[in-house]
């Protein structure tokens, strides 16, 4: 199934939202309306307001503006990633330079904040404020899974546990917000909405999983950025853990992790470890499971269409390969 | 007239903002906290959330619970500083380590966010729709005036209007809608909220005159910073812009700031040429200007300790040192 054909319930609302991203984005001040019309340019799946317009439209016959909040949605998204390219220092993103690489450091934090005030402004103007507080719990959720991150970097001791909390505030708390918006903005009951949150967790889990082992198994190419960057950066993701309790090599990757300093060959090494381990076999059952999980959460009386979507788009996060 | 004096209204108030911040800025991950704790410490004036509270209490029998707004505003104010000492790479502020130097960049811009995000959701479930937007546009506003600064570090050719622009995003539209905010608050009619605003953002642009005035002549030990640190940045304020007009040693002056790297030598040489340039007179005649025009903006009408605090605060702002 590919992304158009799974999107072409919302593809003319995904239209009207990448319209209205570029009128938005603008600044009387030229540098901000560039930084943001590169991060347009960059694209993405735009999975996060393709949720919430689908869980929007979960019950027939709703006709409440539902662009600006799904505007809101993305604005945030490519607020934190223009943060974390900030934070990890990196050069490129889906195959294109970094903001910071090509304005710095400081145009991009500033762009960052820019973008985060535009969508609290949008949303505080459209929606209600209970629909902005969740947003406004995302991110502080999402900046607690970055610190979280940096505190675990290259920690060899860390659980699986600590990993999954991780990921859950990183990114399935945002994921599971779209949906539950969406679920507000079709005025659905607090169970149902409670239900595609539940949904929409264990869709950013097993997404976020999968782009973990992606990063293990993929190629530079196809990831738009270096295979192995999480390895190399000390992010120790599910596979690795994995291989760290369970290879028979695990001393050896135990010492290329601490090292703090893997070159081409070292981060060659421990990829074939965590490769070799079945630690990739081990994530992927967990990303099955969360999405087995995911299925289950959907209400069984959502619009027909909707909920087929939603389905797909669960197989789908578990078969993508880049 | 001292602080402590001028607040004396607000006092029991502004003890309540203090513990309502020890209190938000607690999060389950440890290092949030600690930046939280270290940016509470540092202090500063409050001289927002006093201004917000004052404004508020404009109309006496005023009941709304406004601690929430107040915390909001200070959390704002406090966001912008630690990804101000990101960007300008700051090792100290009023006198202490920055956030920054202490725990790295990457804490440092997550810290923002979380303290922004905090601050929204704050205003959001305390606060009217409309005040949110006043505080996002506040933001917008402050990244815009930012970036103005970073384009024209160094520029010799900027207009004294380059300046005032960008010193109204910077700091004057914060303190202008923390007035605003305050107005509202006190359920005040539309001509009255705009007669504190502009209040306000008078006070406002002399405050950041002020501080551009003191950078120059005050010690470095008064400012808790290097002295003559926006000259050695490239920021170029009120007085040096007039030295580089009217100083018969401006052509010095500019061959100064355009070599971009002043040891300190040359930057004692810059400051003494801005200081018997009259630059300083000049900035100080702006200051009063618009200290005068924040009195005349303040409606007669206004409680009358309100009032009269309202003008200390003119005055002061015209009168201190550091």
């Amino acid at each position: 199934m590919t992304k158009p054909t799974m999107f072409a319930l919302v593809e003319a609302d995904l239209r009207a939202v990448e319209q209205a991203l570029a009128e938005i984005i603008h600044s009387p001040v030229d540098q901000l309306t560039q930084v943001g019309r590169h991060l347009l340019q960059a694209g993405g799946k735009r999975l996060r307001p393709a949720l919430y317009l689908l869980c929007a439209k979960s019950r027939q016959g709703e006709t409440r503006a539902l662009v600006p909040v799904a505007v809101a949605i993305e604005m945030i998204h490519m607020a934190t990633l223009v943060h974390d390219d900030v934070i990890d220092n990196a050069a490129t993103r889906r195959g294109l330079p970094t903001a910071n690489s090509r304005w710095g450091n400081h145009v991009s934090v500033l762009s960052g904040d820019f973008l985060f005030a535009k969508a609290f402004s949008t949303v505080a103007r459209h929606a209600t404020p209970a629909m902005l507080r969740i947003l406004t719990d995302v991110v502080c959720s999402m900046c607690e899974g970055e610190i979280l991150q940096i505190r675990d970097t290259f920690s060899v001791e860390q659980s699986e546990e600590d990993y999954l909390v991780r990921i859950a505030k990183k990114t399935a708390d945002f994921i599971a917000a779209s949906c539950e918006l969406g679920g507000l903005s079709a005025g659905l009951a607090p169970d149902e909405v409670a239900a595609l949150r539940r949904y929409g967790h264990a869709v950013g889990m097993a997404f976020q999983i999968t782009d973990d082992i992606l990063d293990i198994t993929a190629t530079s190419a196809q990831l738009g950025k270096p295979a192995g960057n999480d390895l190399r950066q000390g992010i120790l993701t599910l596979p690795v853990l994995y291989a760290l309790q369970h290879s028979p090599c695990r001393e050896e990757l135990r010492r290329l992790v601490i090292s703090r300093d893997l070159d081409e060959l070292g981060l060659e090494r421990g990829l074939t470890i965590v490769r070799d381990s079945g630690g990739i076999e081990y994530a992927y059952e967990h990303v099955s499971r969360y999405l087995k999980e995911a299925r289950l959460a959907l209400p069984a009386d959502l619009d027909g269409i909707v909920r087929q979507t939603l389905l797909a788009i669960a197989d789908f996060v578990g078969l993508r390969k880049y």
